[in-house]
């Protein structure tokens, strides 16, 4: 794993131990797809980071000479993962916040995950996701919801697990948004209340028609003619069965990837 | 500040990139009194670590040898604070916990924070508590809820903020469980739902009669007769106001100070 990290923008050897990022989570990610040399997205991911930023009181770096060091890692990678974490920095004695924050930013490079396959097994998880208005919608480091959710299977043929949060509205996967296509129309949950918006999620709805955002429940999903999940590094991924529900190959979602691929040649390999 | 990192029992440099604690706040922490070269309440802090370990499925070192790394970096210390933390070590892509985890430990010392007023003055937050029972009552590392609701004011006349979940529900202060009197016996926050259960919320429970866990909203405790925050740096904080509502000195408050600093000389520094 190559690693770089910066205090503002001073490369530094190390995380210091009272980071808030490792004392309270405080700070946002982004987990980016790396194509032919180069962060994919990156304007989308930046916009993301800046609002989490902004709805957390964090400053946000200057972008191009963190937009520079993400190249100079990402240079002469066909396919990989970058990873972008921003803390408020040091501090970690005592909630409030620094009047003065420095922040704290990581950059790695980590190999592309294994492929997933070309249709993929999901699980109801068990673990709910609180209903927290405050930090919804943002990519945040608190995430052990996540982390319990992910750690109630390790039956290799089921992919992901779909998540309600507390009061039984679908939230999200644990690491993916989800689609469910009802009546010809794609509905995702909305997430005001609990979840991150992706940035493929985000870019499908900017892009796509008929998609809608709305709540949903558990049997909305079960019913739906067609079910996938995405994000940004894996793109579109169609579902072929969630429990005892199964669903035929689509050529709607099959052609909703193509449209992606076309528009963001970094997904082309999905085809 | 001196630090002291280990990653099973082997110290270590420096706290990896792909720590989890820092990527998704995978892990808990503790917030420990020292006097007289001492930790203070070691048992109890221990006691809850395990809990909390247990609880997130991360594997607690052997506790000899941190207790006397502990000791060691206390010694000579009359008063000052520890700080311990236990993340689930590094495997910083993918929620998956590693299969074979190695946690990291830290173990940090701090100075005493500056001495509370001898009565407090309290604020309601603005940032709810997410109701999320899979988490509440440890002391994990996802901490932004306190992050955000300390932020909320920076009158350095208001000592701590009191949150609500998101049903209304009291369940604490940014850093201290609270206390309220009614009818001549003291009430606290079930912390089912939200909240930390704190080493001196529970030996006061264990320790003293007239004491109730119980489901309250705001109203009651600003009806109350009186009110107490606690901690384990601090010990029991008496509250003298909260917005329009005060308080004059408490006697049986005062009292149950007396009893506490018997019991624990660490904290007989209040009187």
């Amino acid at each position: 794993m190559s690693v770089r990290i910066f205090r503002g923008h001073e490369r530094v050897d190390a995380i210091a131990a009272d980071d808030r990022g490792l004392n309270y989570g405080d700070g946002l990610f982004e987990t980016i797809l790396v194509h032919a040399g180069e962060p994919v997205w990156w304007p989308e991911h930046w916009r993301r980071l800046a609002y989490g930023a902004q709805r957390l009181g964090i400053p946000l770096p200057e972008e191009a000479p963190l937009l520079a060091e993400a190249r100079s890692l990402c240079a002469g990678q066909d396919r990989a993962v970058l990873k972008l974490v921003l803390t408020r920095g040091s501090g970690g004695r005592g909630y409030a916040p620094p009047a003065d924050p420095r922040p704290t930013c990581v950059l790695s490079l980590h190999p592309l995950p294994p492929p997933a396959p070309a249709h993929i097994a999901l699980r109801w998880c068990d673990t709910p996701m609180a209903v927290q208005p405050a930090l919804a919608g943002i990519k945040h480091l608190n995430r052990l919801e996540n982390v319990l959710a992910r750690s109630e299977w390790s039956d290799p043929d089921i992919f992901e697990g779909l998540l309600c949060d507390t009061a039984g509205r679908v939230v999200c996967a644990t690491a993916a948004n989800v689609f469910a296509r009802i009546d010809g129309i794609w509905r995702t949950p909305d997430l005001a209340l609990a979840g991150v918006a992706g940035i493929a999620r985000d870019w499908l709805l900017a892009h796509e028609d008929r998609m809608e955002v709305t709540v949903m429940g558990r049997e909305t999903v079960e019913s739906a003619d067609a079910v996938f999940l995405c994000n940004a590094v894996r793109g579109i991924l169609p579902v072929a069965r969630l429990g005892a529900r199964h669903w035929p190959v689509d050529p709607v979602t099959t052609d909703l990837r193509r449209r992606l691929a076309a528009a963001q040649p970094a997904f082309a390999f999905q085809e």
